[in-house]
Order: C-alpha cells, then sequence, then structure tokens
C-alpha cells in the first residue's frame, strides 16, 4: 500500500501573482489523498482589471469538490493576503482552522463577522508543538517578517520533510518579535528536507536584506528634528515599524496618536498576543485636539494611498478635527506598491499643495522590506538543503528566477503557478497534472467568477458607453414605429451637432417598420437589428461603437 | 503706455502634472496681451480615470476665447506630451507652428491627419536665429533630451528675457544630437534673465544626471554575449538609444529588424532631418524570417507595456512571423513610468513563460533619463542666475520643490500649477489669477469635458452595474402592470438564489399599479420610485446598489 502514496502541491493562488497566497499539499493515494490547506489570502481589486469588486478571493472550487478529504488549515501569519478570505471561504470548505494567537485573533474577528464559530479556530504554539493531522504532523516555525508571529510550516508526511517557507526575512534583530533562529532551521533539516516551498517575492533585489532595527536611528533623528506635526504612515500590521516610529516620537517629547481603525486594532491585538509589550500609551484623536502641535505626531494608516485611510483623508483637509499646516512632516515609513503609485502620488500632491515637508524612501533610508532577498533566500537554500525547491509568492517572472537560482545551486527546481499540481514525492519530481483555477470576486456580497463575464459586461460598458433602446411589439405581433433611447456615459451630439439620442431614435424609428416578421419574433435578431442601427450612427457622430441594450416589450393580448 | 505693458505666465497643461505640455506667455496692457502658445502636448488616459477615452488633451477654451491675440505656437520638441496634441487642437486656435525641423515632421503628419493646411508649420533654425512676432522674439535653444532637436525657448520682451527651459538634461556626449552647449547658455544669459521657466519632473533624483554616452558598452556587452535573438525595446523618439542598440547589434554581427510603426517612423524622420546619419541598414520583419535568429537583433516598440505594440505582440506568441524561444534575450531599454508597472510586468511575466532571458534596467545599467536631476537643475539656475524660477512641467510636488531650491539659492521661485497666471513682470512676481482650466477627452472623435459627466457615468456603470428598465405608459396616461428588465454586469442571482432580473421585474411590477397619477405623468418621479425599488432589491440580493437606466415609452392615441 504505503508505496502508492504520494505526496502532492497544489498552488491554488499567490503561485504566478503577488498577493491572494493559498496552496494544498496532499499525501495519500492518487485521487483519495487526504488535504491541508495553507493560507486563505485575498488580493485587492483595481479599476483596471476589476471595476466595482470589493475583494479577490482564491477559487477553491477543486477544494470544494474534495471537501471531505480537507484535514484543516493553517495560516502562516496575519497578513490579508494569507487570511483575508478565512471568513469568506471558510463555509465551503469547514476544515479546522491552525494558527498561532496573534494570527487567531485576525482569523476570529473574520470568522465572526462572517458568522462562522470561533471554535473553528485552534490556537498552536510554535515549534516543536505539532499539530497530527491525518498522515500530516505540521509545526508553526517562527521567522521573521513585517508582522509578528509569521511563521514557515514544517510539513512531516511519511513522504519526507516539506518546508513551506511563508512570508519570510533574515532578520537578526526584528526590534519587535521573533529573530531570525539559525539553530531552529539547521535543526529542523537535520534529518533531511524533501522539498522547500519558498517565498519568491523579492528574488530581483540583490542585495542583502537590511533589518528592521537599522531603522530606528534614521528614523529618530527625523522626528528629533521636525517642527510642526509629524505624521508618519506605514502598513498598520507592521507592529516592529509601529513601535520605532512611536518610540521616536515619545524621544522627541511628542504624544502619540493612532488613526485609522486598523492602527488601533492592530496595536490591541500585538497587546493581546503578548508580543508588544512597552508600546507607550496613546492619546485618542480627540484628546490629541488640546496637543499642542509641535508636541504631537500622528500613526496614521493609509501608506498605499487608499482613499479612505487616514493618511488621504489627512491630505484633504480636516479629519477628526485635525489638519496639516505648512511646516508639518509627513513620512512614508513604507514602500510603494507596484500599481500604488498613482493613489500615492495624489497624496503627496496635496500634502505638497498644503506645505507639508514629505519624507519617504525616496529621501532617506525609512523602510526595510518585510521579504527575503535573493541572497537571503540563498542561505534559507544552504541551510535547509532540500533536494527540490518549489517557489511559491511570487509573478511567473518571479518562480523562474528563483528556480533558476536553485538549480544553478544543485537543487531540482520546479516552477509551478497557479493550477499545476507538483509531485514532490517519486523519482522525477514535478508537475503532473494541471487544472483549471482562476479567482474569486466578491462583488457586494456574491461571489462572481473572474471567468463568468459579469466584469468584463461593466468593463465594455465603461470602455464603450452604452445606448439603452426600449420597442414595442403589440398585441397583433407589430411593432410599434417608435423607439425610446437613452444613452449612457456618451456625449449628447457628435461631428453633426444633432442631439445623438434623437438621432439614434430616428434611425431606429426608420428601421423598425422595414424589418420583417421574422425578425420581429425573434428577440436575438431584433436586437442584432436595433444594434446595428444604433452604432452605425454613433460611430458616424462621435467615432465610438457603444454597447446596447434593448428592452422588447411584448404586449400580449389581455 | 510701456509702464502699462506687463509679462504674463500662464500654464494650461503640465504644470501639476507629468505630460500634457501647454503653456501660455502674454505680453501688453492687461487684459489685451498679445499671446505665444509653448507646446501643446497630450496625456495618456488609464481605466482608472478616464475609461475608454482615446487622448487626453490640454483645456483651450481659455485660448479659443482669446484666439485673435495669438502670435504664434512654439513646440519644443518632438515628444507626444509636447507635439501630439496640435493636429486636434490646431483649427480652435489657428495660429502658425514654429519649431525645428525633426519637430515639424512630427507637427506636418499630425497636421496633415487633421486636414490642416501644413503651409500653417514654420521651420525654424536654431539659435541665434530669431522669430519676431507682435512684441516676442523667440529662438529655439538646443538642449540635450531623449529626442533629437529638443529645444529650450529664450523669449525677449521688453520686459526682459524669459527662457522656457523645455524638456532638457546636461548632457556633453549625447551620442546622436546636440550636446549641452554651455558657452552658448553663458551667452544667452549675457544680459540678465528674467526668469527661468524650467522643467521640475527629476527634481527629487538627487545624483548628477548620467550621459547617454555611459550606455553604449554595457549594452555592447550585452548583445554579444546573448545567446539566440535579441529584442530590444525603448521609446521609439529615442534616436540616440536606437543608434546604441542598433551598434550592438552590428557589432555583435547580427542583422538589425526595426519592428513597430513609430520605430519606422521615427527613424524615418530622423534621416530626414539629417539628424541620423549612420544608422545601419535594417532588414523588414519578413527578410529578417530567413535570417537565423543568433543573427538576429530586433528593436520593437512598446516599452510601456503597451498592448497593442510590437513587445506586447511579441510576448503573447507569434508576431510577423517572429516567435521568442528559450534562451533568446528580451532588454528593456527603458523606465517604467508610474502607472504602467503592472502592463510592463504582464508582459515580462509571459516572456518568462517562455523561458526568454529579461533584462532591464533592475538587472544591470540600460537606461539614463532624458531629464535633468537636482543638481543639473542647479547649474542651470546657476549659468542663467534668472530673477526668477518658475518650475513647470511636474506635478505639484515637484514644482514646489523646485521652487524651494531656488528660493535656498536666493532666487524668487513661484509655484503655478494649471490655471494660474503669474505675472513675471512689475515688483513683485507672482500669481495674480486663477482660471479655471480642466482637460479635454478625445473619446472616439468627440471632445468631452473633464467636468461633463460622461466619463463619470460611464465609471460608475463599471463600478456598480446596471439594470435597465422598461415600463410603458398607455394612450390612456395609464402605467401598464409589467417591468421589462434587463442587468448589465450584473450576477445572475444573489444571496435567494433566485433570477435577480425576475426579481427586480417581480418588484417593479408590484410598485407600478401603486403608483399615483402625479408620478406616472412625472418621468422624473416615476424614475425615482423605479430606481428605489431596482436598487432595493439588487442591495438585498447581491449587497449592490447599481445604476438604474428607466425607459418610459408613452403611447399616443393615434
Amino acid at each position: 500500500m504505503t508505496d502508492r502514496n504520494r505526496l502532492i502541491y497544489l498552488p491554488i493562488g499567490g503561485a504566478g501573482e503577488i498577493g491572494m497566497n493559498c496552496y494544498v499539499y496532499g499525501y495519500g493515494p492518487e485521487g483519495q489523498e487526504r488535504l491541508i490547506v495553507v493560507d486563505t489570502g485575498v488580493a485587492f481589486p483595481d479599476m483596471d482589471g476589476q471595476p466595482g469588486v470589493d475583494l479577490i478571493l482564491p477559487d477553491v472550487e477543486w477544494l470544494e469538490d474534495r471537501k471531505d478529504r480537507i484535514d484543516g488549515i493553517f495560516i502562516t501569519h496575519a497578513h490579508e493576503d494569507h487570511v483575508g478570505a478565512i471568513g469568506h471561504l471558510w463555509g465551503r470548505l469547514e476544515a479546522p482552522v491552525y494558527c498561532r494567537k496573534f494570527t487567531a485573533i485576525h482569523a476570529m474577528r473574520k470568522m465572526d463577522e462572517a458568522g462562522h464559530d470561533l471554535a473553528n479556530v485552534h490556537v498552536v504554539e510554535a515549534y516543536p508543538e505539532v499539530v497530527e493531522l491525518g498522515p500530516f504532523k505540521v509545526s508553526f516555525a517562527p521567522v521573521a517578517h513585517s508582522i509578528p508571529e509569521a511563521s514557515g510550516l514544517v510539513i512531516d508526511t511519511k513522504a519526507g520533510r516539506v518546508i513551506h517557507s511563508g512570508d519570510f526575512k533574515i532578520d537578526r534583530h526584528p526590534v519587535v518579535g521573533e529573530a531570525f533562529d539559525e539553530d531552529m532551521w539547521r535543526q529542523i533539516a537535520a534529518d533531511g528536507v524533501l522539498a522547500y516551498v519558498c517565498d519568491s517575492t523579492n528574488v530581483f533585489s540583490r542585495h542583502t536584506g537590511r533589518s528592521e532595527s537599522e531603522l530606528p536611528p534614521q528614523i529618530t533623528e527625523l522626528v528629533a528634528n521636525a517642527r510642526g506635526m509629524v505624521v508618519a504612515t506605514t502598513f498598520a500590521s507592521n507592529i516592529a515599524r509601529l513601535q520605532t516610529l512611536a518610540d521616536a516620537g515619545i524621544a522627541a517629547g511628542r504624544s502619540i496618536c493612532l488613526m485609522g481603525r486598523a492602527m488601533q486594532r492592530m496595536v490591541k491585538a500585538g497587546r493581546e498576543a503578548g508580543v508588544l509589550t512597552d508600546f507607550p500609551t496613546t492619546v485618542s484623536p480627540e484628546d490629541a485636539l488640546d496637543i499642542p502641535r509641535e508636541s504631537l505626531m500622528l500613526i496614521v494608516t493609509g501608506s498605499q494611498g487608499e482613499r479612505r485611510a487616514a493618511s488621504a483623508s489627512l491630505s484633504r483637509g480636516k479629519y477628526l478635527g485635525h489638519e496639516l499646516k505648512e511646516g508639518d512632516t509627513f513620512l512614508f515609513s513604507s514602500k510603494t506598491i507596484p500599481g500604488n503609485e498613482v493613489s500615492v502620488g495624489f497624496i503627496q500632491n496635496a500634502l505638497a499643495e498644503i506645505g507639508v515637508e514629505i519624507v519617504d524612501d525616496n529621501s532617506g533610508f525609512y523602510h526595510v522590506s518585510g521579504h527575503a532577498n535573493r541572497p537571503d533566500i540563498e542561505m534559507m537554500h544552504e541551510i535547509l538543503k532540500p533536494q527540490i525547491v518549489v517557489p511559491c509568492h511570487g509573478e511567473y517572472r518571479h518562480l523562474r528566477e528563483h528556480a533558476r537560482l536553485a538549480m544553478s545551486n544543485g537543487m531540482t527546481g520546479v516552477v509551478a503557478a497557479n493550477g499545476m499540481l507538483v509531485e514532490l514525492s517519486g523519482n522525477a519530481p514535478g508537475v503532473t497534472e494541471h487544472f483549471e483555477i482562476g479567482r474569486t470576486y466578491l462583488d457586494g456580497d456574491a461571489f462572481v467568477g473572474q471567468y463568468d463575464g459579469v466584469i468584463r459586461e461593466r468593463m465594455k460598458m465603461a470602455m464603450n458607453g452604452m445606448v439603452v433602446v426600449a420597442v414595442i411589439v403589440d398585441e397583433g405581433d407589430e411593432v410599434l414605429e417608435d423607439a425610446w433611447v437613452q444613452l449612457k456615459g456618451l456625449p449628447e451630439a457628435g461631428s453633426s451637432g444633432v442631439n445623438l439620442q434623437e438621432l439614434v431614435e430616428d434611425e431606429i424609428g426608420r428601421l423598425l417598420p422595414r424589418l420583417d416578421a421574422k425578425v420581429i419574433d425573434d428577440d436575438d435578431k431584433l436586437e442584432e437589428a436595433v444594434k446595428r442601427v444604433a452604432r452605425k450612427v454613433c460611430l458616424q457622430e462621435i467615432g465610438k461603437k457603444p454597447e446596447v441594450a434593448l428592452l422588447v416589450s411584448r404586449l400580449m393580448a389581455e
């Protein structure tokens, strides 16, 4: 029996993209493997690709079809792209959730908001504690990252040991939380590692990663020399950075005020989990109004330019009674994620108009990444000496580069993007199956598939504008000559200067009496004919072919 | 009389943004100033802000209202953000156009495409040649930039000398075209400079700018060591870079093939204008099919990830018969403009899937900027010693930083964004008037104003989806009970699992008979009532409030 068992790995999200991490491991006879899920993250939509969508979730149909085989869900850390989908997806997977305490606080809130029983979330201690589930033994091995209690997973089956890196960096002095523990990793690797499934986001960064502990001197100096109010933004979940920022404020004799819900929540969670033990006392935004601006430091959300977060609100004017002025200092202790440059630029321009000093990573050294750079990835390869390296968490180019790096150092590198099933056991590890796995959009309260056509239809309206037409077919199956037309997202008039709506109405009015009964009786044919005329008029007048929606009211004899 | 004359500067585009440059200078009594226009550039739309729009043009209403006072239009160089709008806007300004030869080739093509007489474009030689127009004497002073024959303008009136920098860098060895000519600038500045209106795009770049001539060694080495086919992309207008790339190809024994219309056009224009004298012979894409891939180098358009350009086409598969393979090399000899990261990433990921080596500015030194960095801007301040510095071409934060830099060196710095009129003459130079100046969208063939609501309506459809409803009011002013509904960009069903279209139809069908005559007779009230019900159903079912379009067919007694 045993030799028929296999160990598989299937990325469902996060492989071929940055964000939305979701990975599956399986062990057992082919088609009957017991499964565990690692992470259920989200990605964030944009107008360019998913207008109006609230969140992007992994497409878990593959898992749902095999729901009875899922033994557990492991969450490596509390970043949204790892834990964000747990509330939305749990009802479709219904397996116990395992994570460490800080992560659990967030997972539980999400489960609670979705109406799921919190008893499904199990808090696990760090390695060497082991969770045994079916054929799996799983441990949470602490790693340094930009959030507390981030962990890699040590996953043992009879096929051997797999290390799932989670998001990590090599940081021996992370300010808050657990430092990189080389001895622990050497111990974990001592009996051999079959496969290392490893974070690839920073594989193109060639310099050795920098420690969080290199930042406090610069930030302290900046705040000490600031006049006016100081505002600093970073990811709320970067508790170490919050500590550094707050310490710098206190050292400069300033009161600390946290602004933005996520900021409050993260500090509270940090205290609850016991990872944040000497964060200074803060003042509420309301009480902060009584403090002179030169004695105040705000630590705020919105480092990525999010429109409704505190940074954007402050850049637009008064927010919670606070207003920035010429001579204040605004520190972006953060990296602008690709795609967010324009939103962040918006805020910085608004701040510049007020006369606020803007300080960011271009002006000095105010941010370090939470991910392992290329030399740090290589160091982990060297410590773990895995037979196989499977790059995860990265766009295709990151995965490929990481696999090449592994191969150049004598390991087997396997590139597997979302939907590619890798057989890790056996003599020739590699991709053996492809599944069509898309993305699921949370649109309002509804789940919409990436390929359902719903969002595509919206984008077409946005690109082309819309002509809405109503025609009436009477009780005798005769079409009335009049058409009723409305334009949406189109100019009132084009080249002829005549009202475009009226032109379209007239032209359809001329068409309708000429149509023969076969067309009038057939909704599709009628739509085709009306659409053609409406588009022709628009093309001629405004050089665009809009979308057309036709409503045919077929009146019935009473 | 003379003392009543004033010299004014009014940015219409390019100040408070990067791109879409358009500036006005005026001299004369207030309200009767004679005017010249400097540049008529475009900006490029995106899904985020202007879905479906083809081009963004300056809003020239202010100028159109004063059309009889415009003496001329000066185009500093042939980049789209300086010359791109000339064909679209000329008919509204109708003033003679002045530019140097290479620029004129492009301006004339655009005028021709728009059906304007080419005789309106006048080719001017470089400084010291002077164009005299009313109170203005204007010269084109050559500058180094990333396109041939780029120029600053020396604008003289009785109020003094103004230098309009145009886009420029300090480059003493630009490979192709005119080098930075310090002596010329010292001579121009010898009798004093009233104002320097100066490019600000790179004011945050703290290191001294690098010369185009630093690139050939790296690029030559890269191409020499490449296996397989080499593909290189850069801005087609960067003729010097095309020369460097082509030279590197030839040195490695490769035939050069240009791909993409802009690429062909620019090399042709460079030859016509006499700025490109020893560009190697190229082979057509068709003939290139007969050349072994290791003896071929393609120089292609699409460095910014443009979907229909050659780079994107090659990344998707066969293009003009050519297909990339594992081991080929793809060089991005370019900078990714903020906002284009995702499109460029798309191409790079597609190339990585094929197994192509991707080389870009992260992998080595394969690009230099065409704009003056902070130390270079300071050098020009130092050479010209203007009384006033008015930063142009930059977002607000760039303008402000540049003005501060000028002030810290003892000059008067004036920040003026689009619509802010600066009086340069007089004792207290500064902003004296604000005009509401937006942007004009070219949408198909139609001009749409930024604030017309047309694009906003499209974005709302994209965000919220659309419910289209038809109701009928019969000859007796009675509303029929039935409503006809279509959903656009919305899921078929929501939380109840029932077809959403039918639910909306039913609910409106229940509403209609209950409406009283005053509502039925009034299109707005009827729309309000129907909209409220349609949105309520959708909010309940899918958690979204869509846009609603209502068509009321009011039947008339014959």
